[in-house]
């Protein structure tokens, strides 16, 4: 079954508000996807998640593969039940984990040869290996195995990184549409399968990036993302490669740029018509103390928070918000409690989700 | 005001159900009280703990002490406000912590130095002491400044120690009660103030208690704890001290036992005739993957629960038992996931709140 995604609305700017009806869970987008690397989104409970009006979450393919494995999560029904998470899924394919996180690895046209970060074991990953565990975690959305091309990267370099990636592609989509159906849940949904995204790469290089989108959208996937991006390049640069491949890709599918970004940037980047993005940031600033606020980033841990009996943020309405002050986060972080972790991240992701709803409902309104 | 304590049923084997008024929570009892060390339950949220129907938790006075200060808190108006918590709050008096968590310690007759395990920073704790940080911190319930007489203890250290937790019982509760309108609440409650519980002492010297319980009930403390207890004597021996003392206290106060115990010691006390109980072994042991089940104790982490897409404990309505699956847990465990110690402690807490939920409805209908 193709992807269902509903425009319901686009403004001049191209910013689209529009429904994405994936098997678990019709997700209003634009939208912002918290990530749950290992399965949980870090120390943020599901029921947590649910009432913050997460919609989707993503999963980690490479983490999950190597703990607790995708076999077992293929036994026991795939990673929705696995970690009682009934709404939407997305994983990566891998490919990011395994060329940032793996010290030791050995690329060749046929896949990447890796070492796990847990206990050095040897791992091969293909396109077709990473369809495979990504058909047995059975997320919604599963994404094309490609090499996420390092910033700064010359030309020759970024030719030879879109090749494998292209290559790579065209080998996902040929092994996804073959074992589509071999999803976990593909009776229990109705016969209903995942959806299969490609990834446009290109590093720096505007026609590098059009020549990547041309091409993907030719192999028809259920949607684009554009990978490659926020890899430690210019911000202004950021935005020149997302200008330049938004408007080569079918109005009528989903777009989703990764791994983005600071929450002025998804704003601007959802204006412009990106429908999906994810990041580890607030999760994993809230972690080091580090707040998203209507007044700006604040860092929580500072000693003028001490006796500071204001709320994190005084116009936010989130459950830390309304409870908490911000003397009683800094002592929690201070004092290297759990319970510092958990409620930071909830206000993070309180404001990050917050943001996208309200760009949502501006999109739905404007011209 | 003196402490409303009202007896609503008692039965033969001496289990009273009963309610204790305090200035923030009408406390039904018997009670299990979980342990918020640094002002946060480990890893459990304040809204968690309602929901769980916690009405009392207990603070530490050495850990607030030292971070974030007591007087920080005093000028945050209070332990309860500092950590959003409206509902009961028990301190205990430092001296166990400082017996038990400072290596570097001089006891004399005036009180205790002792360096803080935070920075080495000296510090003097006298009962005089104790009660102004306890007054500043504002629980509900404070307690009398003691010596935890360690086990096992020849009986002239148990005399000499219960000798200095008589003399400190006296000047507590005599600094106590001239300053206890200090409490930061005061005013805002109605000119209601804190209570104040002596704590029986005397090794395992059935004579010592004696004498401990009748000098502590000649004081005329708000109520009376028993301690010494669970600090590694045989639990026949922790049975044998509470059934000597507990018919010299008056039946009309409370009656705590610190820090126990095992899911079926709490019941065993309860239905004996303690009324309150505190132990951070259900949220301890929850971090080390321990959970207490109708089952029986399981190690989550073991190997066999791998993909047991059972629930924690079959038996269990709490929201962890609801939602997640053994297999789960043993991930969040194995992948080191913050999360873990959060459910895993959610679960235990049910567990131990749910016991005393039972106990209560049984004694409330038996002769």
């Amino acid at each position: 079954m193709a992807l269902q995604f509903n425009l319901l609305n686009q403004t001049e700017a191209g910013g689209r508000r529009a429904q994405l009806i994936l098997p678990h869970q019709t997700v209003e987008t634009p939208v912002f996807m918290p990530v749950g690397t290992a399965g949980t989104v870090k120390a943020v409970a599901q029921d947590v998640l649910e009432s913050l009006d997460a919609q989707i979450i993503l999963g980690n393919t490479y983490h999950l593969y190597l703990r607790p494995g995708h076999e077992a999560i293929r036994r026991m029904g795939g990673l929705h039940r696995f970690i009682s998470w009934p709404r939407a899924l997305l994983t990566d394919s891998g490919g990011f984990q395994v060329f940032s996180l793996s010290q030791l690895r050995k690329v060749s046209d046929e896949g990447v040869r890796f070492r796990s970060h847990l206990d050095g074991s040897s791992h091969f990953f293909t396109p077709e290996h990473s369809m495979d565990v990504q058909i047995a975690l059975g997320a919604d959305i599963a994404m094309a195995f490609d090499e996420c091309t390092e910033y700064p990267a010359d030309r020759r370099r970024a030719e030879e990184s879109l090749r494998l990636t292209m290559a790579w592609a065209r080998r996902s989509l040929d092994h996804f549409r073959a074992h589509r159906e071999e999803v976990p849940w593909y009776r229990e949904k109705g016969c209903r399968a995942q959806h299969l995204f490609g990834i446009v790469q290109g590093g720096m290089y505007r026609d590098l990036r059009r020549e990547s989108a041309e091409r993907l959208v030719e192999m028809d996937f259920d949607g684009y993302a554009i990978g490659g991006l926020s890899v430690g390049e210019p911000r202004d640069l950021t935005l020149e490669m997302i200008s330049e491949v938004l408007p080569l890709l079918p109005n009528d599918k989903p777009r989703y740029v990764m791994g983005v970004g600071y929450p002025d940037e998804i704003e601007q980047y959802a204006r412009m018509g990106v429908d999906m993005m994810d990041c580890v940031l607030p999760t994993r600033a809230a972690r080091h103390g580090l707040l998203f606020t209507s007044e700006g980033r604040i860092n929580i841990k500072g000693k003028k928070y001490a006796e500071d009996q204001g709320p994190p943020d005084p116009a936010c309405d989130c459950m830390v918000c309304r409870r908490y002050t911000r003397a009683y986060l800094r002592h929690l972080m201070q004092a290297g409690e759990a319970l510092s972790g958990t409620l930071n991240s909830i206000h993070n992701l309180a404001y990050y989700l917050g943001i996208m709803k309200r760009v949502r409902s501006r999109l739905q309104t404007q011209d």
